[in-house]
């Protein structure tokens, strides 16, 4: 056989996996050649092909071919050729999703911490406990155990109350900082070192009224202290599995 | 000088930059060594190095230092490795982001679309117009043009009504989708030939009743038909520009 196996998809795409790359170098590109042929003759307008980090001396040839990277994981490259004028190459994720705890007792006091790294920068950035979700964790899930981890703080989920959408994250990407209020479990705060300088129950009025805290997250308080907020909705039947998904919005 | 120019940032980390590269494989083999040697003595917790297409060479001799992929863009790869036993390494971006018009006029009708590429499958499903985010697009601009492209109808934002987040995206990504309730200032549809079978204006009743109708859209409809969702709020002096950002939340 002298071209390259590969799986067509229902968007007019073949993909070459890397169970059907040839072990020589020399093999590939002549079968690389060929099978451009066969899948113009077979009008195929996209070509996908994972190339694993121990066959990475593959790189350069395919980037002589024209192929582009898509995307990449810890043990392989993605790359992609348009073979069609025009034909869609679907974008890879081009966001992170940060989240934050806003967290009241019954004290009418809020939940704040200020983290070690901006503790020079910014010494007065008492702010909601959270952080980055994990790989394909949940907005809910997330914020519980950031909080948690953060302030020893436990929590149920009560809302979600708004976020901000910008362009400027690390490595270009862009990010969405979700804000979710929750209801504190218990009320004894032990703060992770690694990561918080310190934490406390800041009194509502002083944070609101504090003109050296962040605009935005007075805002969300406020937001939060008016209104109630998306709920969690649970849609019986709509994927395979009810923890597949989580839908926000009010009820 | 016999090892990599680096610089390094506040979390610990050091960079090569691809222009402190040298010319040839051995002298980055010998310079790399050293360097590794240097980082360790300074505490340096993470590398990075960026390496363009061009220079693809190189990468077989980084997976044997070590190093692995943590993200790429159409021209570069940037690697990492961990000299410190549990330093932070930022997870790269994971998620996409969809967006969904919800649009009523004043017959009490939605604006819906069947897709070209769904007609086979699911022939009954008329959803709301939408796609993916462009880079870097805000959602409120993105759901607009969506809408102006499939439907050729130009609407004005109105409020976000809610979302849904799951992790069965393409190419492994998460994935939210967000509606928005947008007020049509024109009437006539027009559809995207390239990707919209048929578009029209569906009385409000009868798509709540039609049992063919996806549940979380209808959800949906029902929330935006009760409430007022989340308004796109203004934070004069929160960011450089006005145009870095969009908040959502109730005012």
């Amino acid at each position: 056989m002298n071209y390259l196996n590969s799986t067509n998809n229902q968007y007019g795409g073949t993909y070459v996996s890397p169970k059907n790359l040839p072990d020589s170098s020399a093999a590939f590109v002549s079968q690389l050649k060929e099978s451009l042929t066969i899948w113009q003759t077979q009008k195929i307008k996209v070509v996908w092909i994972k190339i694993p980090n121990a066959r990475a001396k593959l790189l350069p040839l395919l980037y002589q071919a024209g192929f582009i990277n898509h995307h990449c994981d810890l043990n392989f490259m993605m790359l992609t050729l348009r073979l069609e004028e025009g034909a869609v190459i679907p974008p890879f994720a081009k966001h992170t999703i940060g989240v934050g705890g806003l967290v009241i007792n019954d004290n009418n006091e809020l939940l704040t911490v200020r983290e070690k790294d901006h503790i020079k920068t910014h010494p007065h950035n008492w702010k909601f406990p959270g952080g980055m979700l994990d790989p394909y964790e949940h907005i809910e899930h997330g914020v519980i155990r950031e909080v948690l981890e953060e302030t020893s703080i436990q929590t149920e989920f009560h809302s979600f109350i708004g976020f901000r959408h910008h362009h400027q994250g690390q490595f270009s990407t862009s990010n969405i900082y979700a804000v979710c209020r929750l209801k504190p479990l218990t009320l004894d705060i032990t703060i992770q070192e690694s990561e918080i300088f310190d934490a406390k129950w800041f009194p509502i009025e002083d944070y609101l009224a504090d003109e050296k805290i962040g605009k935005y997250n007075q805002q969300i308080l406020q937001s939060a202290l008016k209104h109630s907020g998306l709920k969690n909705i649970n849609l019986p039947g709509y994927m395979p599995s009810d923890q597949d998904y989580e839908v926000f919005m009010t009820p």
